[in-house]
């Protein structure tokens, strides 16, 4: 990852524990800036808004220090959606899978149906303008598809499931249609949706869809 | 719709029917030629490049016609995708809910899986940009989930399903994932993900999601 990558280049193997500790903090504490300064000038002015300066400008960054780390806006947005999927999140336990996939969509629902500009739209916009976001934002849902195979895997161990499932397959079409409705559609948001859509997806999969020896 | 407002609005109530028919031949020749260049400048340049300027003299018309007929970018795509939907499309009758759903995937996989710039995938990353393109495309899409209630009747009518379906929630379901696998993911297309999508929302059905009473 940029940061990390970043705050180690000029550490000398000797260096030491504490200094490296301190570099990292303060190089953490401008990364964090930055990258909130991403996600403001987005959401204020979008996409036509969004240039080096003024996320630096709005970090109170010096602009080389931004142009340095990040070199241009598709470096900053791929930076945004790495650090967000640098955490400790997994899907919840509910002990069903319709109640892990009902939570999965709430959260996806949650992010979207946000009236107003919000942050996961601006996103995903931003990846039809920028191929670094594109590729950062699939990296992103990769990632998540790989912390929800454990949803799977659960209600294959609860006797749920017929066989085993390709669980990303599972994931997409619990999730999917939520984009569809709230993204593409932009239908009014219907609070009953993630529900609906992680039935229907739960039901496939105790039906036998989504069985790896399926493809 | 814009043309047909347009081809009528100076006509009196005495003109004479040839006359009106040869005024709407030419106006729907000019639709035609500067609808086609919309599409022409968008594959070629994105939306950055589609101006009403750069419209009018990719398709060889004036460009006060093209600005008293369409006002600006916004109103040149929406009117391609009213264009679109200005159609007699119907889904294909296969026989089978799992057969129609399938064809109908494949429709859309066919449109977005062109590699390269596709107008589909053009016009909705330029939803992302006009109002007037994003609410022309919901009606555009939502055209086509009307058009194809027939499938979810017919699945009904051949004892397909336990009950009446929702059919909007289950063509949702069918096609979400393509979009969401193409269009958002940017996945590698697998010509098999329409068979399969198709299979997992027909699934979803005989089992007894969709149902109206599921509300």
């Amino acid at each position: 990852m940029t940061t990390e990558k970043h705050a180690t280049e000029d550490s000398g193997q000797a260096e030491p524990a504490t200094v490296r500790r301190r570099t990292g903090g303060r190089s953490a504490r401008v990364r964090a800036q930055v990258l909130a300064a991403v996600g403001e000038v987005l959401l204020a002015g979008g996409y036509d808004a969004l240039t080096v300066d003024a996320v630096a400008a709005r970090a109170g960054v010096h602009r080389t220090t931004v142009y340095r780390r990040w070199r241009d806006v598709g470096g900053l947005l791929a930076d945004v959606l790495d650090a967000a999927a640098d955490d400790a999140w997994g899907p919840p336990d509910t002990g069903s899978l319709v109640g892990d996939l009902t939570a999965l969509n709430q959260e996806v629902y949650d992010a979207l149906a946000d009236s107003g500009p919000n942050l996961t739209t601006a996103l995903i916009a931003a990846s039809f303008r920028s191929a670094d976001a594109a590729a950062a934002l699939s990296r992103f849902w990769e990632d998540r598809y790989a912390r929800c195979a454990v949803v799977a895997d659960r209600a294959g161990q609860r006797g749920e499931l017929p066989g085993p499932v390709d669980a990303r397959a599972l994931l997409i079409a619990a999730t999917a249609p939520l984009y569809h409705e709230l993204l593409l559609l932009r239908a009014a948001p219907d609070p009953d949706l993630p529900r609906r859509a992680a039935g229907a997806a739960a039901a496939s999969a105790r039906a036998g869809a989504f069985g790896t020896g399926d493809h």
